[in-house]
């Protein structure tokens, strides 16, 4: 027992601020702008979807954004979460790599979500609001949003994606579990939901028009806003949460990466552990590489272009500019769900764009493959999105033992897998493929991008 | 942030001893006896079953037994376990009392059953076992001795009851993501099952079948043994860990139990938490209460007889003195699997028919609604299991508003509910109703007592 395996922190340990990456940006982003005349917003023009808590958040360049004191409270329930060094995987790959992962399953929701949540739920009740509406595609940001609102005492409407209501009953029941609202998108409940029925009355929907019902109820109701669980700059911040923990916990062993790696979809875990070690380097810190991995049957960061683009599928929200595959890119139905979105975190992709972050594309079935290598040495079954982070990292230590180098490989290990048991039924079964997405259609996502 | 919801222990705090209360018992046990000759038995009865390590801890009357360092060390991947303060519950429901919960949920298989799967399985490798067989029910002890099988690199080969094996395939997937093989029992590998086959092709399977299936194999090699994942006394032993860990973290909030409660299926979780406390009382130590409790629908220790019985429904294995329903008794399909068991672990049984411990049986639609309860205050699903242990403790805490008083309340929330979500999904739909077992079942079962 001589080696550590596991760092853990009491809870006065939470930070005390998240770390805003906008401080430290070598040239500032674009600007987003309105859907209707594609001129820079102000935060009046977001006013009523969020609170004005939330859109100061987002415009803001302070480095350090005090943590109110009644989320660190809420934080406690799980924060700080453990780091752990995976010894065991190291000696099954026989690396000299020192690879360590922070174990973000060990929230309540079992993922990096409610770090957002939380926060979000909690600006709303100081705010007033009494409601506020979201959209979930597999569950688990509607899952994590229901615990925050059972936290603050606010109802949670959410609309779940038809195709995954129906799919995923055990997510729809955890929702409930909370005492959370949770609505079979497209539905009657909105003017978005019923014209698509009215067109189709079987439409199984798509998280486009389970957005636009979400935004349509908070925009109609003065004590109802909306709430996002990745993509934008507060989400990214408010995920600095785990990156600063990690921060102290390599202190404590004194060490500190070389690479750090995370998987990307909407961008929010990989921002979360890489930004703060990101502005160490951009203050003149460690040159640590940091890897954002995707799934190759949809890569945004490693073949999307990096343009103006809308967040939705309807053009309801504004344009940012992003690595994008086209607002109208219909991943395919690989099991990765977190990762299934056509856009990128504005803040990764200018970063990205910069030559700071190195994206990197696998497929499902080797993320499958790495995934149980890592659970049969560590013991847990890590969620189909954090499988490529692992896969990555598997790689990495791979590397390095061939080269005999011993570099400090740290991953973001999101979430587990325990609501994802039917994807590695499929995989052990034989029954998954690879899902591959032609060149034809991405190019033509990407022909509808607006003329910014 | 001033008061504690959370107490974490550094790794260096893992206990180095289990707690062995047959130390500390003021009347000795009742004699384990020979299924074919109602004679004591002795280690050489058990060895084709057992390794030798494991018989002597069965057998053994020393108060503290030292835990292998390569046991601590996988003790590591989640140990030592949160304590929590469940402070958000305390104000739900207006308590004066002092509300703790340890939690075993953060364990890799989700449950308290790798407390002992691990040093079972140490134990067998250290003896050049190559393959352990088991049953399992539900799942959670299979899924648990699948991971201390990847850990030691020891084959896992259990026998699941044919129905749960179809109604839950995600149990059998976790264990396959380990490596272990998953058989539907009745199965056509052993003579057992064959002869079950053969007699009705379409038989689902009990866990009877399916005891007699994992011994045949075990009896057969001499590298295969079999394992047990409650009711002996080595296996609550080896869940002491949880209790000592849990009164060393109480010692840091300065506080003692007026009350332990656990749920109780076989009774490992329950003497975990439970034991290392009630030792105390035994030795002279304060008057802490123990409170177990079981499903109104298996009422063993409420209802049954204190008498010697088998342990499975085929009476192969040996007889115990215990608290039983009789080894013919069917429990009803309600929704906590893990405490479907006709007997009671004799232990728990002695120690009840001596007033140490206080039996208490509670409804399933009771128990979801305190767990649900439970869950919007603090964010955690108990499993259906542990919603037996929060159901008592709730009514412990109404108590103690009622009359004023500030108990110090002490629970284990032995699982959470990821793998149980169809359960609240029955609940939320309205679709759960009351088990009932009839008088005249309990009195059948108990007719087939052995006459010792």
């Amino acid at each position: 027992m001589s080696e550590n395996v596991k760092t853990v922190l009491p809870e006065t340990e939470i930070p005390r601020h998240w770390y805003n990456i906008n401080a430290d940006l070598p040239e500032p982003m674009a600007p987003v702008l309105h859907p209707g005349t594609f001129e820079p917003v102000g935060p009046d023009d977001l006013a009523p979807l969020f609170p004005m808590a939330v859109i100061e958040q987002e415009m803001s360049t302070e480095r350090e954004v005090e943590i109110p004191a009644p989320v660190r409270d809420a934080y406690r329930q799980w924060r700080p979460s453990p780091l752990y060094r995976a010894r065991r995987l190291e000696k099954a790959l026989g690396t000299p790599a020192r690879i360590y992962y922070k174990y973000e399953g060990v929230s309540p929701a079992g993922s990096h979500k409610p770090n957002t949540a939380i926060p979000q739920a909690f600006y709303n009740k100081v705010e007033g609001v009494k409601r506020i509406t979201t959209e979930t595609g597999a569950g688990q940001w509607g899952s994590s949003l229901a615990l925050a609102g059972a936290m603050f005492d606010l109802a949670i409407e959410v609309f779940m994606v038809k195709v995954s209501f129906n799919q995923k009953p055990y997510r729809r029941a955890f929702m409930e579990s909370f005492g959370a609202t949770c609505i079979a998108s497209p539905s009657n409940t909105t003017e978005a939901g019923r014209a698509v029925l009215a067109d189709n009355p079987k439409a199984t929907g798509s998280l486009g028009i389970a957005i636009s019902e979400a935004v349509e109820l908070a925009v109609q109701r003065d004590d109802t806003k909306y709430a996002l669980g990745s993509v934008l700059n507060h989400v990214l911040l408010h995920q600095t949460v785990a990156g600063l923990e990690t921060m102290r916990q390599l202190e404590m062993v004194d060490d500190y990466p070389d690479k750090v790696i995370g998987c990307t979809g909407g961008g929010s875990n990989f921002a979360g552990i890489a930004f703060p070690f990101l502005g160490e380097r951009l203050r003149g810190g460690p040159s640590t590489e940091f890897i954002a991995v995707e799934p190759a049957s949809c890569p945004t960061l490693t073949k999307g272009r990096f343009a103006y683009d809308w967040g939705d599928t309807g053009h309801l929200t504004p344009l940012t500019k992003m690595h994008t595959l086209g607002s109208g890119f219909m991943p395919p139905g690989f099991h990765a769900g977190g990762l299934r979105y056509h856009g990128m975190a504005p803040q990764i992709s200018h970063l990205t764009d910069l030559g700071y972050i190195h994206p990197r594309a696998y497929g499902q079935l080797e993320c499958f493959a790495a995934g149980l290598e890592f659970a049969r040495a560590e013991g847990i079954i890590p969620a189909p999105e954090a499988n490529h982070a692992v896969k990555a990292t598997i790689d990495e230590a791979i590397a390095c033992r061939e080269s005999g180098e011993s570099k400090a490989l740290l991953f973001n290990l999101c979430g587990h897998g325990h609501f994802d048991m039917q994807a590695y039924t499929d995989y052990l079964a034989g029954n998954l493929k690879e899902e591959q997405t032609s060149a034809a259609e991405q190019s033509m996502a990407l022909s509808g991008l607006p003329s910014v």
